[in-house]
């Protein structure tokens, strides 16, 4: 990766906010917070309109936000984000998030880049910093 | 499920539009099409608001689709909604739906219905009919 | 698939029973029963050397049948046998099969034939004919 | 888990030798190596048996190893054997094992312990220290 350019939070941040993503993705209000040489870390705030009425934070935005943290993983990893497509995503949902605990921490890495497949995990953790969601997912590079 | 209340299109369509589900999750618009012993159809409207910058449904709204419909197939085959969990979710992206299709098509079914657990599978027909989207899951009744 | 050389059920039993499969694999006993245009159908003995400790055919010899028997259902779909590697397979475990049942009837289906990956599913029935596993793959042609 | 009995590499060691696992999986010779609090270690040999026609460690066999170390995992997590299935167990292939590499390292930990389902993670290093096969999988105490 010596060629590859280096992204920054706010690059990250930038793709995260630009029509790439759907606009009902966006709504997802994901942070960048950090890039390392292998994670990306974001935040997932816990909003009301993303909690069902057993009063916990929906399975659908933990995976929304797995799939769209991984995207930006990938990217950092390829020095800048290329056409992809999510081959498959296994998701298992550890404990709940409460619906009061004000944001979740995703952290999205890349297990393995190959020519046109990528291997890629996502953790999220609640306000406690516990395991809430573990995801494992392969991309394709288009 | 002699003993069951048999669940009618409406009382589906009705659950979906309850607050069981976030606010978010009700934007996808889903709407209940039919319900046979063994399966719940329901159409996925292909919104603007769903579309990423490569012109196609968005990932995430596909898994949020398939997490939903198989809630409403299970409570299908409960006779009623009963509180649950989704334990894992697996789903493989077959080939992307067009932005401009108009319409996807969700068939969810109960695979196994244990004392606590139950299996299902979602599959997600393009506007062709053609498989788009294959989930199995696992689910964990409170 | 016009071009395609027709597999008959005794290339596919010769395929099982080449030193394509590891020899450890090939003592699963797999059995060609018949092939569609859309699957292949295999019977898998209940041998006690694949029973553990609680009496029923243990997980290990599903999973490890389950991709085999995907490997001929594409060779099959393919016209023949072409490299090819498993990229990522997801098993559900549905009920157990008792460890002296005698045998388990498994179904291979090709979902979506792409040009290097190869999405598919596989279905093993107890000898009631009741769904035991199913099972999700992703494999890459080399 | 201060009440629970804390298991030494001998005990997982006799427990991967006992006629728990089926005799097929025992031909894994999976060996017990290191147990910490969070993890347990285990060498996989890549014997010829188990190498396919394309010259690398198959991926039952890598899948079968899996499922297994996961078993002792929990078992240590539990402070000793108790009757469990697996629900699930998604695996992904990240890169091939050389057939003539000596030997793959498991590592196989408990990311979740409920009353009745366990989350568990498992990794494959190949002789490298590289990741070669990553899975995540459900069980359920019985």
């Amino acid at each position: 990766m010596d060629t590859a350019r280096s992204l920054e939070v706010a690059d990250l941040q930038a793709l995260l906010d630009s029509e790439l993503f759907a606009d009902w993705v966006r709504e997802l209000a994901l942070r960048v917070d950090a890039i390392t040489n292998v994670a990306v870390h974001l935040t997932l705030p816990v909003a009301p309109r993303h909690v069902h009425g057993g009063g916990v934070l929906c399975g659908q935005t933990l995976m929304a936000a797995a799939d769209t943290a991984m995207v930006l993983a990938i990217s950092a990893a390829l020095g800048g984000f290329r056409p992809m497509t999510t081959v498959q995503l296994q998701t298992s949902f550890l404990r709940p998030i409460a619906g009061d605990s004000g944001a979740a921490a995703i952290t999205a890495r890349v297990l393995r880049k190959g020519k046109t497949l990528v291997f890629g995990e996502i953790q999220i953790a609640d306000a406690k910093g516990q395991l809430a969601v573990h995801a494992t997912t392969t991309y394709a590079l288009l």
